[in-house]
């Protein structure tokens, strides 16, 4: 957080501030004021909980995709089959965020209704961070889950092309006196974000990372990224890298996995038929899908014997001894709920190219940006 | 397939005689007939997809484990909750594979009926593939889901000692003209037997594979292996390797929440718990956990569109370009189906070593070993 004269200062705003004026764009679009606040709420959870990359920073992309008609503001969705356990909804090419929270309460109810509930979503968009739908089951004592597709940019094992996307797995466990164990993983090693933060650093990649257009593992952060402006081949590398020596074909089975569930299961596209474009290049409703689930704990255990076993399994680990030169063992949530309450009272940094952004856009847009 | 004099000679043998082999060894030790072709059929599964390691060559171990009391060949099971959507199985510390069977033919059912059904079951042992499982769901049109914890060989990214299990996940999806997608993976890099084999060829392991004692990863899988003999500390890291620079602590999170869903959920071993042992060293029950699901696919969308989309997804994956010097794209349970064809044709080829010690136990046991 320290700034000097080299480096533009941070802007350090408050979330309610944030939301008010994320909510206020969204319904200057046409957004409906319910899923505005929702989208909102989302967007800054993202930041509160540390994910800078999937919070307001994308706030234009939203802007764009419904000034585009990618986005559709006021979408007609549409439930296409229903069983007490199950759904399937088509999302009439609205934003992600409002019916994906609609969708997890869907699946919430039905498993404190049924013991199990699970709805794949359609014809969606980005709906911001996976962890925050899986998260809305913690309060009910359900396990909660949460899986989309993406944005093509991960190659399979042996494969030249990007073909799945970064198609995260989130998955979220009530705890005791510890903190829910909240998993929220891209299936990828890394996300495109982090090669962009390379590239500022004019760091080289890791190995493993991500491949150039030939497929070969490359260090150059700017090729894989200007390759994937000119679609000219290669991409991010699965989880476990590249072949099948250090478990490639299981990431890039994960990914798999999720587009069989967020798109085989629903009926969204996958593949190279995901962020379809017109034929003068004008974008196209993604086509996206999502997958929630919900397992009431009790329809197994007693919720209390669960929360007693998620503490003792979670101080087990923290009490581990510690590989050499390290001094802390995490649970999966750890970083991000200390951050969100360390952002909820000091306020979240609004990297000056963001804050730059958010204020053209309140100009654009007739909002009033008044969040210091 | 090919020997020479210098290398012991495989022997070949037929599925069919292999299993009736094993299910004779299991009668021969107490367990009930079905339960014992069950069994038997779950190890030759393996050896018919080509892992060997999960196949006959663990008979010896399944022996000595009713014979030391660990497994039970006629245990009382119990369902000690069920709803009609969920069920909690104990295993009365027999055998993993009959309950396991019995628990995923439960968890079809309610997906049958319900749309989607869980079961999970503590006090178990050793399950074999977690694949054969999910499997199971294929000929009914479910999705199928099945996890396992185990004996605790993988370090947690930034921790010294092994807390957690290879803790494979499996799921399985139904095709129409392509083959089923079965994901069945252990969430560290590699397996102990992978490291066995190094051991073997002396070769180096690749770093990201397994730590030493301090928790730094190493490349002497000798050592390795000593330390698990000697408790010593260090251990199989999981996929993604040490630290977070390439994704490990995403399966540390797979392995842990493979631990929440088969164990906590359960009331199952986990961590340092498993795999108990008397003061005096003798094996206690192992007390592991599994994780069993089906979703019925029209409880989402007609079977008929979801296989049509499952073949389409991997034509495209298998036909999109090759990465430099690849020749092919796999789908996740290709290489398997096309390995258990083979060998139901050919025969399975037993290691020297494993066809020893099944006519060791087969003498021991005074039951007929007539495979050739």
């Amino acid at each position: 957080m320290s700034a000097t004269n080299m480096v533009p200062q941070e802007e350090i705003v408050q979330a309610e501030g944030l939301r008010t004026f994320c909510q206020k764009v969204f319904q200057k679009l046409g957004v409906p004021a319910e899923d505005a606040a929702i989208t909102a709420d989302v967007l800054v959870a993202a930041n509160l909980r540390g994910v800078d990359s999937h919070g307001v920073a994308r706030l234009r992309r939203y802007v764009n995709g419904i000034r585009d008609g990618m986005m559709i503001p006021t979408p007609e969705t549409r439930i296409v089959c229903e069983t007490p356990t199950t759904a399937l909804i088509d999302a009439g090419a609205g934003l992600g965020q409002p019916v994906s929270y609609r969708a997890m309460q869907k699946a919430i109810k039905k498993a404190l209704d049924m013991g199990a509930g699970f709805v794949t979503v359609r014809n969606s968009n980005h709906y911001g961070i996976a962890g925050y739908y899986a998260m809305m089951a913690l309060e009910h004592d359900c396990i909660g889950i949460s899986m989309t597709n993406a944005a093509v940019l991960v190659v399979p094992t042996f494969g030249r092309d990007a073909m799945l996307g970064t198609n995260p797995i989130a998955v979220a466990a009530p705890a005791g006196r510890e903190r829910p164990f909240v998993l929220d993983m891209a299936t990828s090693t890394v996300t495109r974000g982090k090669l962009e933060v390379y590239e500022r650093l004019e760091k080289p990649l890791p190995l493993g990372w991500a491949t150039d257009e030939n497929g070969t593992p490359t260090t150059d952060a700017s090729l894989v990224l200007e390759n994937f402006r000119q679609r000219a081949g290669g991409g991010l590398l699965p989880l476990g890298g590249a072949g099948e020596l250090m478990g490639g074909h299981k990431g890039y089975g994960l990914a798999l996995l999720v587009d069989v569930l967020c798109a085989v299961l629903s009926g969204a596209a996958y593949a190279d038929l995901v962020y379809p474009k017109t034929p003068d290049g004008k974008p196209l409703p993604s086509k996206i899908g999502h997958f929630f689930g919900a397992l009431r704990v009790d329809a197994f255990r007693p919720v209390e014997e669960f929360k007693e076993t998620m503490d003792d399994l979670q101080r087990r680990l923290k009490d581990a001894p510690k590989a050499e030169g390290q001094t802390r063992i995490y649970i999966h949530g750890e970083k991000e709920y200390e951050e969100a309450e360390r952002r909820a009272r000091e306020g979240i940094p609004l990297n000056p190219k963001v804050a730059a952004d958010l204020r053209a856009i309140a100009e654009e847009l007739e909002v009033e940006y008044d969040l210091e």
